[in-house]
Order: C-alpha cells, then structure tokens, then sequence
C-alpha cells in the first residue's frame, strides 16, 4: 500500500528474524522496495521518521512505546488499545507497563474516532474481529436499538490472521477443506468492543465472540446478534447505518437484497455492512465483512496515518477488490 | 458408501438430467456401478426393491411417496421432516400435499431415534445444519441446562450443500477466498430444531440461526449460543453430553482441549461435539462439526437404512476420514 | 483497473445476459460505475467512444470489427491473432469471416511489437497461455539458444480462464482439491505462439502444449521445455532475458535462486521469468507466470490502450501484488 | 488405511518428535489407536512386528534397515530404490551406508514387480512422482512407441508432498491461490523413472522432470511427453496400456472421452492413466493420476505388504475416492 503513496517515503523496515535481508529479496512484489533491507528495532527506532507502525507481539509495544517522544505512532498490536489500565490483566494475562501513556492514546477506528485521531501523536489500530464488529453494531447501538448485555459476534477470519510463521497448524494441508472454531471463551478483542460500543451506549456492554478459521487467506464475516429494544424493522435499521455512515469513503452500507461477502474486499481498506431483523425471535442480525489486513490491519493504519500527517484520508487506498 | 455395503445392493439409479448417462462415465469413480444407467424417476420406481433413497427438489417426494406402500423409504429431502403440518405453509412456502401421511414418518437422527427408526417404513432424513446444531444442543436442551427461547445458531458449511448444479454463485472463482452468509433469517432448517428440542425440553424452543457458505467442498461446523439457565461450569457440561452419547458409534464428545474441527470428518458419518461456558456472559456455546454431505445427509441416510433393513448400525460407514 | 485510470472513462459496458442490469449491483465492487447499466452489444457500439474492448465469443469479433471504422479496439478475443487467414479453419474451426481485414491487426504483445501497438487503431490482445509462454521463449528463441521443432508448453491456469459461467465443470465442489489437464492436443492458443516464436526465430517453430486447471482463481504457470542448440549454461540464458527484457515495465527476470510463481502477480500486469538449463538432457526450461486476467487479459489490454491513446504505459496498471 | 485391514494390528508407532503423545490425542481420527502413544524408533525397532513401514528422513532408513533381519521392510523413504549403488552420490549427495544391501531390496510398483514383491522381505517403495510418471510411461516405453532420449515429465503435487512440518513456504495463506514450480533441474525422482523404464526399454532412457505445488492437499498429476517412434494412433497407444493393465486392480486406463483427474483418486489406492498422440508434432503425451498419500505411498505401502504377507492385494484398499 505505501508503495503506491506518494506522501509516504519508506526508510526503514525492521524484521527481527531477517535482519540483513533485501525486502525485494524476502517478497518480490515489494521490488519498489530494493533498495531496502531488514534492520534491528533499534537501527529501525534511530532513524528519522515521521511516523511508526509497529507491529510486535503483544507486551512489546508497551515497553517500547510508552514514553515513546520522537514521531508518530500507529500501532498495530493490542498495547495501547484499552483506555482502563485495569483491563489488561484479565485479558492480555499481565499488568501494563505504561499505564499512565494509556490516556495518550487513540483507538484508532477512525469512523468514530476521526477527530481525535486527526489531532492524534499516538494511535492504537484496531483489532481485526473488533474493526468488522464495531462497524456492524455500532449504529444500532449508538440508537438504542439492541439490548446490549447479550450481544453475540460469531467471526470467521482468512488464516492470515494468524500471522506467517503460524506453525503446522496453519499449514495448507491442514488448513484446506477444514473450518475450525478457536479461543471460544475470552478472546482478547472482546474488551475493545465492548469499550467502543459502551461509550456509544453510555453504559455497559457485555458481548461473548466465537471466533473461527476458514480456508482463506484474507477476510472476516463478522456475524452478530442481539435481542432488539424495542420493535423495529430491517429497513429501520439499514436506516440507521446509512445515516451513521454517510459520507464515509470506506462503509458502504448494503440494502436488503445484498450481503456482505469477504472476496470482493481483498486488498482494500472497505467494510461491508447490512442489518437483518428476525421478528419472529425478535433479534437483529448485524453483519460486516472486512479484509482482515486491509480495514482490519494496514488499510486502517494508513488511513490513520493519512489523517495525522495530513493527507487525504484515501491517499494509496483507492482499490476497488478484485472479481473474481 | 453403498458400494462397499455388504447387504444393499444398487439396483436402479434415477437422475431426470441424466437418464441413459452412464454412472460409471458420468462419475468415473464409480466403476463398481458400470452396468447401471441413470433411469426416469418412473422407471426408477417401478423396480422392485427394498428401499428407496429420494433425494427430490422440496414438494416433489410429498407427492409420490405420501402413500406410497411398495418399499421402505428414507428421504433426503425436507418433506416428512415436521410432523405439525401447519408448520409447511411458513417455513416452506406451501400447503404439504399429503398432510394425513406425517404421522407415519419418524425424523431420522438416529441419536434421538433409535428405536423409531428401527421399526419405521418410513424415515425423513435430517437437515444437514439440524443435524449438526441438534446433535450439540440436545444432551444440554434435554437437561435443562441452556434456556431456550433465545438459541442461537452460527452455521458455516462447505460449498456441496448448495447441490451440484448451483450455478454460478458457486462457481470455483466467485466462491474460494469468499465467506458469505446467506438466508439470514428463516432457514427451512429452523422448525426441524425447534421441533427436536422441543420434544427433549418438553416446550417451546425459539432458535434463530445464520447459515454461511465457507471456501471448502464439505463439511458443517454449527457454533451454537444460549444462556444457561443456573450455574454450570464447562466440565458439567462436558459430561451431559458424554453421558447422552455414550456407546454411540458416530458421536466423538470432545474434552475442554480439542474443539471440532470439520476436515478430519470428511467422508464419515461421525459427528464432533463439545461445549464451553463462558462465565462472564453466563453463556454456554455448544458446538458440532459434521460432513454435511455424511452425517448430514448420506451417511445419517445410510445409518438408518441399516437400522431399517436389520443390519448392524456401522455398516459401510467404518471410515476413519483423511489426514491431511 | 480502469476505475483508477484517469484519462479513461467507462461510457459503456455491454453484457447480452445482463442487459439492464447496475454494474454496481451485479459487481458491489464496481460502485465507482453505479450510473451505469449493462446495455445490448448494439446499443454500445452506437455510443461514441474513443476505445473498445470487445471481450465475445469466438466468431463474433470477426464479424462486427472486420470492417469497423468508429473507435480504436482491442480485442480480447482469438478473432484477429492469426495473420495468416488459411491458420483459421484448422485451429478454430472454421473460415475467417473478414480475411481481408487481418493485415490491418497488430498482435498486442506489447513487449515484441510496441512501436506497432503505438501506431495502431486494431490491436489483438494476446491469448493468456500464449502471453506467458511467448515471455518465456522470445529471448531464447531470437538468440538461437533453442531447437525451435520440439518446443514443448506445459501450462497450468487458474479457473477464471473458463470464464464466468463455466458451468458445473467448474462449480467450487468439483474444482477444488482437483487438478486437471485439458485440450491435450490442438490448444488454440498453439498458433500464436508458433507465428510470434516464428517471426524472432526467422522460420518455423513447433509447439505443442498441454494445458491444466489447477484450483486456484487466477494464474498461469507455463514451463517450457526445448532441447539447446549448442551448449548454453543457465547463467547465459537468464542475461538473454535481462537484455531482451531491460527496461520493461512489466516483466521482472528473476535470477537462479527465484522461480515464477503465480501468486505474488494477482491483480498485477506483470510477468516472471526465467530459466535453467538441465545439462544432464541438453534442455532448457523457461519458466513464466502472470495473471491471466492481468498480463493474460485485462492488464495487457489496458497496457495496449495507453499506448494506442498516447498515455504512459503503465498508467492504472501500478499496482504491486498482494502477499499472502 | 491400516485401521480397516483385518489381518494388520498396529503394535507400535514412532515419531521422534511426539514421543509419549497418545495417538488419537494428536490425531482425533485415529481414535481406534486410543492403546497407542508414539514411542522412539528403538522402542518401536524392539518390539515383535511382522512388518516394519519406515518413512523417515533421507539416509535414516539406510542406516537401520542395511543390515537389519528381524521383520519385512516396506521402506517409504528413497534410500533403497535405486539398484546401482553409484547413482546414489549423484542423486541424494553422498555414498550409499550400505551398498551390498541393495540387492536385497526391491522395487515396489507393484505392477511392474507383483511377482518379486510377493516373495520380498525387503521393499522400496516408490517416489510419488516416479509411481505416476512410470505408470503413465511403462506400456509406452516396453513396446518400443516412444524415443526414449528425451522424455518430458512435467508433474503437479499437492502440498502434503512436502510433509507436515513444512515449514512457512507452505502455510496457506502462502500457497493457496499460488501454483509454483520447485527443483526443476536434477529432483531425485528422476533416476528411479530411469532404472524403472530403461528396464522396460532394454537401454536407457533419459529423462528431465520439472515438479510444481499446487494449492491442494492431495494428488499429483504427471503429464509426460515424448517424441513417437513410428506412426501411432491415441487409439492403438491406449490399447498397449490396457492390454498391460489388464486385471490391475488399482489401474484405470481412460478412453479417448476422459483424462485423468486428481479430485476423485483421493483416499484411495488408484492411478488414472490414459495417453493422446499429437499427429503434427509427432508427440505422445502419456498422462497419470494418483493420491500421492495413496498410490504415491501409504497406499502402495499396504498393498506391497499385502503382498509380502500373504493377504489378498486389494485388503483395506477397497475405496472409492469422494465426489464431490
């Protein structure tokens, strides 16, 4: 995606495992990119930068990025996503490091959060699953049209979301023909969306999330249910989303004769969203669909980045997916 | 699966598109078939045999076989599957054309059937996604462990369950690398898991449930949600459901490290059960994994002719599935 | 990929299936087109426009394009490959039905005829197996380097080279996990490459190619086996490439430790290639992958309209590829 | 394979990796090994077996099995296939451990060596890409049709052919959507296609191969081409391969109307093969499909031992591949 941003000159990319190796070399799409080898963090942190995407293992940011002064930050992992210092234990199993950083942060969704992050030093990228879920629920919320002590999201990612070095696990072989749930108690995004969708509430929000791999490479579905408060009917709350989302470049909002579909997103920062009302259950079914590296990970980093340095926010995002 | 069935032999094979096409050249793997042509449903009919396996568009097989006397019958289609007939004209569109007929149909989940199965003439062969959410909710629904007026149900299934002929949404280029959900509120799956829970909650049971198509050939993974009714933990859980299956040849209870997984039951009629609690939300989430195409249609149907026709339940269906 | 370009606007999109359709309706990703609707063939060519891009069956192009006068057209299609009219009948079937007209096409691979293609207001776009195969051979070919009467193309494609309604020969549930070879002797895409091949070799050149589908959307592997003429080592024959091939935007020679690989080039215009010496059999292997709906298809076509309409080359067309 | 052979017990299996983990712990669809923990090679080696399967690391097996005297060897590694202990540091990189051993072993394509393999105590089985390319090749090369100087092998393999600890080369989100060529000079396959059909020859045959992963799990097709000797017709080539596959049971020779194709032969122990001649280049094009699990391994495997143990050639292996 940077390579195609012309505002946005790479000078340094760091790979722990790979110090010394070209990037052209390691993938040769990135040919833009010859000039360029993997350094050390630390060759990558002195050089001259206008902005940072870090993208460590959860812990690492906190420890580096905390007091962190000399540029901007989008960071890709989950340290600085939980405003509540409290939150940390019970869900990433250790005490922050930088607690008193946390409320330099923003959670970077920029659809409800583009004001702040276009004033923002310090962005903390969404989580993957929370991204897809967050836009699929938060009109509704937001309106008051779901009871929010009950919510469920049932996610379906591509198996990059595991990350390369994934292990056998992940092999083809094992991942090919096979549908798989993971973490189905306490996955690590759900306090993120329960935060977002809290303040939009202004109140509690409890919601549980199975999250599952299917055999593809990139992409969540994102399918969530909650009881409706109140009567409403699937047109109302299509409403609701298209008003919420009016003018956003990335949110496009599907009518009750469509669905979102993960393919056609691959490789672009879009979400897909719609809503359904079971009335017979009395349930609303919202649904999003995202590139789980586009919207979900880069896409939304350089969207942020966009915003903070000044750029037009669809700068090097102008990528309409690929059919088939 | 029947050709390595000791005791059934094939002896007429209908298919309307295909009549005079040979099995053995339309399915070149099915050499054990090579003195069979594909024959009218007709001519099909008017062989003697002992039983019947129709796998009919909906509506056609309430037509023929409603009072049809000459052969055991286990149907693959949704025709016999309620048994309240004024459930058909809601969840199927239509009145059933031989309503009078219902009461002499058992539904075929051997699990919940045993008995019934071995004594009908009759036998409506499950849904493929009932089979899968009932399978992980009746040891639960039974002990009156979940509350039941609000479960939920997360469908993923491979791509064979939209049938051979699909047509161009299922097209290999539009459908790998794609998740897509479909038929979001009102699956004709629902009253069958209604009906069955029902029966074991001895009341109403209200399920909603979101089918989605996954990039792979078969199999099914249900994710099923409900609030628990009291305090459970995952342990107790666990044991309802070791309790209910135990001795069953194709039920695999999974323990708190192993969740189902649809790849290694590719081919088998097994089905992989399990259930977590998750505390915070005072939910349980019970989960499935069958090969829609083994346990969710031809290898339950086979199950139950082998109960049927007197020979041992497992025949023909001692298959292990593949790894990788 | 003309979404981005900024000196082409779509005006007109016809599909006979179709009409009346919202191109944004039947593709969602194609929202950048949400005034426009699918018109008749007949309607199309009556809008005035500066370009065409015929995409028809066989047969068809050579009807309407034979004596066309309105626009520019590159035709995506086999109508206008073949210089030699008496090449028709025996490898499409039948008699060309503007003969006359043939000489006044130029075979759109830009990389063998730019100054051509510049100058030009028909262009044939290159058939995809005959675009990868061609990249692999024209250096080794024009420098002699090969025995040109026993060329051997083994090529493996992904399955959008079927087209869009393939019909259940390429449903998802029969594709996947199968790989499959196809039109074993007589592919007619062979011509081309034998009349390219035959214009550097300054004479004649034997092709024969066996085709596959492999289960992937897009791509093309061709690997291209011919005996040496002389004593060649692998090193030489990969500077063959980097001479023929310097400067060009889109091809990327890649050195003894890099093969082609189809993936990393989706959505690309680009082409890999290479090749290694087997001294053992006194053969040379070249090796080339694209996108068949990129360098293969849509990607060359807009290549070759950018030169026809005086635009840099790669306008709309800088796009990197996505890994993973 | 081996849980549905009624004469073969599993008393011990080894990985060094997994040492102390249960069997069907690590693999739920082993779940009739529940006895079973995998224990160290030595454990394994002292416990009373009839027949040994080792498939270990290249030059392991050597090591062990030189001189061994305990039990029948089916050797699933390369270290015994080839006869000519020089071939050995040419192929695989260093001298054979034991050489004087060679003559002992044979090679087990079963249907090329049915006799030799009954009475054998030692048996190397086959390289997956030799099995289906010597198949595809020995009825052409033993009845003199095809020049043997110069045959093309050019071979397509699911990823399970690169083992389960592949590494990140092989993850999905690396390999599915990508087709790629590997080793295409020199794969050690190629000599034991040599000894198999120079035998068949009565001299020697020359062969290159290129083998490509492609994006499945299972299956390997061999599309081999060779220059004709004399005139022949497709018909009278597929007549030398049924007359000598006449009775196989695991060989199906496909008519003019069918090519070999890899989806249907998974699970099982079949190879498809069927041949075309290409009139204007004077080619054969000889083309195979095989499980390279099954008739590429694990299949062969148990039919050779079969063989050796006196059970009936076709015991457990009476699968019928899974459509769709």
């Amino acid at each position: 995606l940077l390579a195609r941003h012309p505002g946005i000159d790479v000078v340094a990319a760091s790979a722990s495992a790979r110090v010394g190796v070209g990037l052209a070399d390691f993938y040769p799409h990135l040919d833009a990119y010859k000039r360029l080898t993997f350094v050390t963090i630390e060759e990558a942190l002195s050089t001259p930068v206008d902005i940072v995407f870090p993208s460590l293992p959860h812990g690492e940011s906190m420890k580096i990025f905390g007091e962190f002064e000399k540029a901007k930050v989008v960071d890709i992992a989950g340290d600085f996503r939980l405003s509540d210092p409290a939150l940390y234990p019970n869900w990433y199993g250790s005490e922050h490091a930088s607690p008193s950083a946390l409320s330099g942060w923003v959670y970077g969704l920029t659809e409800l959060h583009r004001k702040e992050v276009s004033a923002a030093e310090r962005v903390a990228n969404p989580g993957c699953y929370s991204a897809a879920a967050i836009l699929a629920l938060a009109p509704l919320v937001a309106s008051g049209a779901l009871r929010t002590t009950g919510i469920h999201v049932d996610a379906k990612s591509g198996i990059s979301g595991a990350g390369r070095a994934g292990g056998e696990d992940f092999d083809f072989t094992y991942s090919n023909e096979n549908t798989r749930p993971y973490a189905v108690v306490g996955h690590k995004h759900i306090p993120e969306i329960e935060q977002e969708l809290g303040a939009l509430a202004g109140g509690e929000v409890r919601v549980s999330m199975v999250p599952h791999l299917v055999p593809m490479t990139r992409g969540i579905v994102a399918t969530c249910v909650a009881e409706l408060a109140g009567r409403w009917r699937t047109a109302e709350l299509i409403a609701l989303m298209r008003d919420r989302y009016r003018g956003e470049p990335f949110v496009r909002v599907l009518d009750e004769d469509t669905l979102p579909e993960s393919k056609r997103l691959t490789g672009t920062n879009l979400a897909e969203v719609t809503v359904r009302v079971d009335e017979r259950t009395s349930k609303a079914i919202a649904i999003a669909a995202i590139d789980n590296l586009g919207k979900g990970a880069a896409g939304q980093a350089i969207q942020n980045a966009n915003l903070m340095l000044g750029f037009d926010e669809t700068t090097a995002l102008d990528i309409s997916g690929l059919i088939p």
